[in-house]
């Protein structure tokens, strides 16, 4: 069901020739309230996607009514051609529902560079055939048509005492935090305020979308998009609101890592007694992003060095000399020195852990990233072509 | 000849076992003098191998008579009993040359966690071979001795008016900059003053070493050295020994690039108009370091848009949608739009030239780097194994 499982949605999925796979290629879905309001978190990357330009100008006064997200092709580098395009898919679909165009978000995934004429006109064609076949049990064609190169669609429902989230993401490849992550969408018929769910969705992305880290790429099109519907009438505790959201955003999260582009090995990179949350992150983030740890990693091999080579690199508090590393269980480097046999470690199941002990205070984090793999440079090789 | 073309130095390699192929292993390079002076600069890792800890305290006074090098084992984070192992063999190699401990400089490479007992008989022993071989022309001994996955030694000769300077290298994969890159050693035959050497071999490795940044992982035993033997009686203008030095060190580089583990290309990232010189060199490494593109790279695909998405996450003064990207001579992406189409771009040579406009400044970078290709993750898969 996904961003349908709560009251106060209708979605929609369409094929419009976009992908060369003639797959479902543009979502709509729908607030029909009474609440309306949405809130977003959007890429960090100064490169941005003409979507990106127009939703962060529509998410401003916290009321949205719609959200159009196509995939095969990212209207990123597309000149003043391209953001009128994403101009015009507002402006349609507004006009089809009769609401502002101001209050309708956009989102686009695919090749950066890609938005010409047919483009649009495919475009615009996917937005009103969504419209038209609007329903409220559209989630899951909605979810189809965001994927890129996913091996399947990413939906997560948590429904609570009369009210419920539902969420739908597209994520594959280029996953890396810069506030959001890939295209999400969530919804909810909770009762909140717009800054309720803006600093809710804050929260949760940090600590979820945030902190998965496939291969250190930050995309120009991330968005992750909160809609309130209102719907149940219900007003739950802030935090069990936040607890069910992180729930639905942790869920999604690591259905991207679980199907990310190539990978053979989901890593849980798990740092404790850090001294604080900022540097458990930074010693996390380091090895989430070293090529030579994670080619390890796909070869099943053990290579605790690479490990204590990428976390040297950070500025965080430790000790080099006085910190454990653990593998999948295995104790194989203890304060500067081999501790367990490699061979004691076993790597092929595709759930990695990786614990890192800095010994110095109490703070954690932990970072999802995955291996580096021959399909990863294969698919990332033939993208464009 | 590599470090034996200067006068004033000998040299040898050895096998001793330390690599599974049963080829040379450990190398001596020794300055005769008549100054015995050397410079060097170490990774900025954190986490050091004791060879680095070691030399660290030797270079303090600026004269060095010998080094000795290993490959087969990178003695870190092998725990006291590989601090010892070092301290030992500058010891051995200091009682049999004459000398103090104190001048002798360590180097290893090889696997992290690699120091036991066995380890400490090799080194120990191919100190003692080596110098019983040292000659005027081991050099080219010497280079072989230090190769790890490299699959050709690294080797450089400047000759000026009297005087030259002499160099070899090794390096094949974690080739990030800290300050030095992989294990090189320098010679020369000119007259210098401690200081000035130290002065010179930053300015070099700092524009040549410290800008070649394969696969974005910083090693915990890079070392860079220069010594010193003053041998030719000529003091040359220190812009021409700055000019001849950065000749070397860039050869070396270049050697090292076109040896990556694995790659297919070797790209060359130029930064220009940019605002500082560190804009144009954050820029450069932010693509370097950016799989996606070296992935579309080894596939001859000029994907243009991870260029901006990778550059677009650095803080370097630009405008996103004001930059020209060129691809082998062609441009590809003017002021945030495409430019020539993709089939233009001939990507089958492997030297590769990426040109970056950020059209606001004066400055200028080059980056080194090389694709991300099968034949890395393979290799780099099974190290350890």
């Amino acid at each position: 069901m996904s961003v349908t499982a709560p009251e106060g949605f209708e979605a929609a999925g369409v094929a419009v020739g976009l992908k060369s796979s003639g797959g479902p290629d543009v979502a709509v879905v729908v607030n029909r309230g009474p609440l309306k309001l949405g809130a977003a978190v959007f890429t960090s990357n100064r490169a941005k996607a003409n979507p990106i330009i127009w939703s962060q100008q529509v998410i401003q006064d916290g009321v949205v009514e719609a959200i159009v997200l196509n995939s095969g092709g990212a209207n990123c580098f597309t000149g003043s051609f391209g953001f009128q395009t994403t101009h015009q898919t507002a402006e349609k679909a507004a006009e089809l529902l009769g609401i502002s165009a101001g209050d309708v978000l956009i989102c686009s995934t695919g090749l950066i560079g890609t938005g010409d004429e047919v483009f649009r006109a495919k475009v615009l064609d996917g937005t009103e055939q969504g419209i038209a076949q609007l329903s409220a049990d559209g989630g899951e064609a909605a979810s189809l048509a965001i994927m890129t190169t996913d091996s399947k669609p990413k939906r997560s429902v948590v429904a609570r005492e009369g009210w419920s989230i539902g969420g739908m993401a597209k994520g594959a490849g280029m996953l890396a935090p810069g506030l959001a992550t890939m295209l999400v969408v969530i919804t909810t018929d909770a009762v909140l305020e717009a800054a309720e769910a803006d600093s809710a969705l804050r929260r949760a992305t940090g600590i979820t979308f945030d902190r998965l880290d496939s291969d250190g790429c930050m995309s120009t099109n991330d968005q992750v998009t909160l809609l309130v519907s209102g719907a149940s009438g219900i007003r739950p505790e802030p935090a069990d609101f936040a607890a069910a959201l992180t729930e639905v955003c942790l869920d999604l999260a690591q259905q991207l890592q679980g199907d990310a582009e190539g990978a053979s090995h989901d890593i849980t990179i798990r740092v404790v007694h850090a001294a604080s949350e900022s540097d458990a992150v930074e010693v996390g983030r380091s090895v989430a992003r070293n090529n030579l740890f994670k080619a390890a990693i796909f070869g099943n091999d053990p290579n605790w060095g690479r490990v204590l080579a990428a976390i040297g690199t950070t500025a965080a508090e430790f000790d080099p000399y006085d910190v454990d590393v653990w593998m999948n269980g295995v104790r194989v480097c203890s304060q500067g020195a081999p501790d367990a046999s490699r061979e004691e470690v076993d790597l092929t199941p595709r759930a990695t852990d990786l614990l890192i002990d800095l010994r110095v205070g109490e703070a954690t984090a932990t970072i999802l990233t995955n291996d580096l793999t021959h399909d990863y440079v294969h698919e990332n090789s033939a993208y464009a072509t």
